[in-house]
């Protein structure tokens, strides 16, 4: 039953196109934040072909989305699945793509274990988890975070945007919290697009994901005060704004300083007060991102950016906070996981390598608590979290016939649950 | 008839305190953007105000608010005003004092010669100017703009706010668009809060300005690209908030560097795009705000700004497009009103110094046009656009009953029409 590529890949890419219509931009992206309209729109045509599909369709008390397989009650589960939820103008495969390969890897594999008049061990969840991006609702990976107890559900609940309205509310308003709850997990597989270039430069079709980068996200509230950009004596001034800049450029400076580890940084999100084109402003709150394959170079990168926080308390006569909000070291996904992942591209004749994942996905989260493979497919020329995010269709199509084939291993109990340190 | 102190200050005073009701702050300043349901209020109690001390309420075509004293059909008019529009979580003295100043001068110099029994050369209008602040509709002095023809009214009521809200359309919401405007104007006398600390360090009660600082007011577009905040590598970014963040410390170098004329410069006002925790921004719109009292200091800094904007270029990956919003050069007030405002200081024994203001005002846009009078009160420490923003009572009082002897003296027709170059 295994090592079959699949030829219904025409039935996906048909799938995909209407999936990709949900909070379609003009620029050909998609955009659809976690508990917005779209949102709503794409989970219930996701229930509806879950069901259509002879899926069960539940949620949890965050919204997370699941199609049962439960062909064996009181069976522990494999769960399989990524995100729909997008960042603002973002591409049609970030998530998107994970989502709706779990459904046609369950769906096939329940077929073949239907038409073989056989049933594997362990029942199956197609999953979409809830607020993967967390450009909305903070933090991002909220679903699986809540899933696996790292987040509170009741924080996460309170969770408010900027306009004040909380998750609890969007869930509500889009029917989507539920009760369910699973008795035990045993696995959890997940395919995403890389997100960078080394599969596409090396011309490989699978990524193994082995571990992932550590990251370290803060929170930075800068306090001034409020004066007039025009009278105000340059001296007297305690420019919110010119202490977040300072900031933004120093974070910056730290990657270019670390040679001898890669080191992401970026702050990308500011809120000015009052914002107004004559008031030196108050207050900037703003969000920095920290990543490396090494934690030691995080951990060297924060006690820098304290000195940094020094300086520009000094110039701009402001007061800095900073408060981490959420992290992740650097993480191996198991061993037995990635061979298994390896003999089932192997047996399809696809070429593979592993990988590090430098973004978080909601795996890193289940990567923490149960056995989880985690695949990567091209991303054309590493593009993410923009419109032009492309992912060839024989690629797309050849992850969906590997993730079929680890769902099925995975299923039939081939991935042990590895003995944890 | 001159070289009176009223006793009434402790009417204008009760009058201040029930203005300073309108949209107040716990922190005891005031909130009352143009065109909030704060400045609609205050504009009803102000119409109710002036009609109650027999002024005939009008409003023209961008909601600039007029109080009549047309004692002689056809003769030129005499304006005395300034704004009741606030920053966000500003002072309650920042135009609202001067608006309500001219009320009361207006008030007295109409009972002094209705008791004496004679009637001025020229008419009198009590003005409250529509946004001067410009910190929800740009540019700011909109109202005196329009009317001096900086400012075309169809662009004016097109001005939109950052949620797609028009000027017209809130003007029309407050019942504030008007078709009045006047056959010929001879003058205008304005008293403002001087945002400074020269008049309380010298322990001067009233400030006459002499002249204006230059303004160059840019908007800035950076423009990058949409990216993942964790994978993507970072020589491939094009970071909109590094660019940015560039120029807001590189505004900030040109103050410091410029030892020999004082430049204040500023950016107070950023909006990120998409503004989200993980994704790289992909446009930040900003702007800038050069002051001196010295043009060609803001003419260097406007060139060595070009440098800054190609290293921010260069560094952050990004394009950046920079625009002149508004601006002003240093311009004097009429000699004739210099010397008018001091004779009535003089007349009334109060200490008088002349001063520049750094800071626009209504009156900025009006001195290219008419005889133009201006005149500070002291602001303690400083503090402006700001709630801590104070000035003393006895202050406050004195100068209305200055500005009560410049309108008396204007409406009589002592300042004649300076000779323009």
């Amino acid at each position: 039953m295994t090592g079959i590529r699949e030829h219904a890949g025409s039935e996906f890419l048909a799938d995909f196109d209407t999936l990709s219509q949900f909070g379609r931009t003009a620029g050909g992206g998609v955009e659809r934040q976690a508990g917005s309209e779209a949102d709503a729109e794409q989970r219930s045509w996701f229930a509806d072909w879950l069901r259509a599909h002879d899926f069960d369709v539940v949620a949890d008390g965050i919204g997370n989305q699941f199609g049962l397989w439960e062909h064996t009650p009181g069976a522990a589960w494999i769960l399989v699945g990524s995100h729909l939820d997008s960042q603002p103008l973002a591409g049609r495969f970030d998530g998107a793509y994970g989502v709706l390969a779990a459904a046609h890897a369950g769906v096939r594999v329940r077929k073949r274990f239907l038409e073989a008049m056989t049933l594997p061990p362990l029942n199956l969840a197609v999953t979409n988890w809830f607020n993967e991006e967390g450009s909305r609702f903070k933090p991002s990976m909220m679903g699986s975070g809540v899933f696996t107890r790292k987040l509170s559900l009741p924080h996460a609940l309170s969770t408010a945007d900027h306009s004040g309205t909380t998750v609890g509310e969007v869930l509500d308003a889009m029917g989507q919290r539920g009760e369910h709850s699973f008795a035990q997990v045993a696995g959890y597989a997940e395919i995403h697009i890389e997100q960078g270039r080394v599969l596409e430069q090396e011309q490989t079709t699978i990524g193994v994901v082995d571990a992932t980068w550590a990251a370290h996200k803060l929170d930075i509230v800068v306090r001034g005060e409020q004066s007039h950009t025009g009278s105000t004596v340059m001296a007297e001034r305690r420019d919110a704004v010119l202490g977040a800049a300072m900031l933004v450029v120093a974070v910056r400076d730290l990657s270019d300083k670390y040679s001898w580890a890669p080191l992401h940084t970026s702050v990308s999100e500011m809120h000015v007060l009052p914002n107004s084109p004559v008031v030196v402003a108050r207050e900037v709150r703003m969000h920095v991102d920290l990543r490396s394959s090494d934690p030691d170079a995080v951990a060297a990168a924060l006690a820098e950016l304290d000195l940094a926080i020094a300086s520009a308390e000094e110039r701009a006569r402001v007061t800095v906070e900073r408060q981490g909000t959420h992290e992740w070291s650097v993480r191996e996904y198991p061993a037995t996981g990635v061979a298994l992942a390896e003999d089932s591209a192997d047996a399809l004749g696809l070429s593979h390598r592993r990988i590090m994942t430098i973004a978080g996905h909601d795996s890193t989260n289940m990567n923490e608590l149960y056995p989880t493979v985690m695949l990567f497919v091209p991303s054309v020329d590493g593009v993410s979290h923009n419109e032009g995010e492309y992912t060839r269709p024989e690629d797309a199509c050849a992850g969906v016939d590997v993730l079929t084939e680890v769902v099925h291993r995975m299923v039939s109990g081939e991935l042990a649950r590895p003995v944890r340190d």
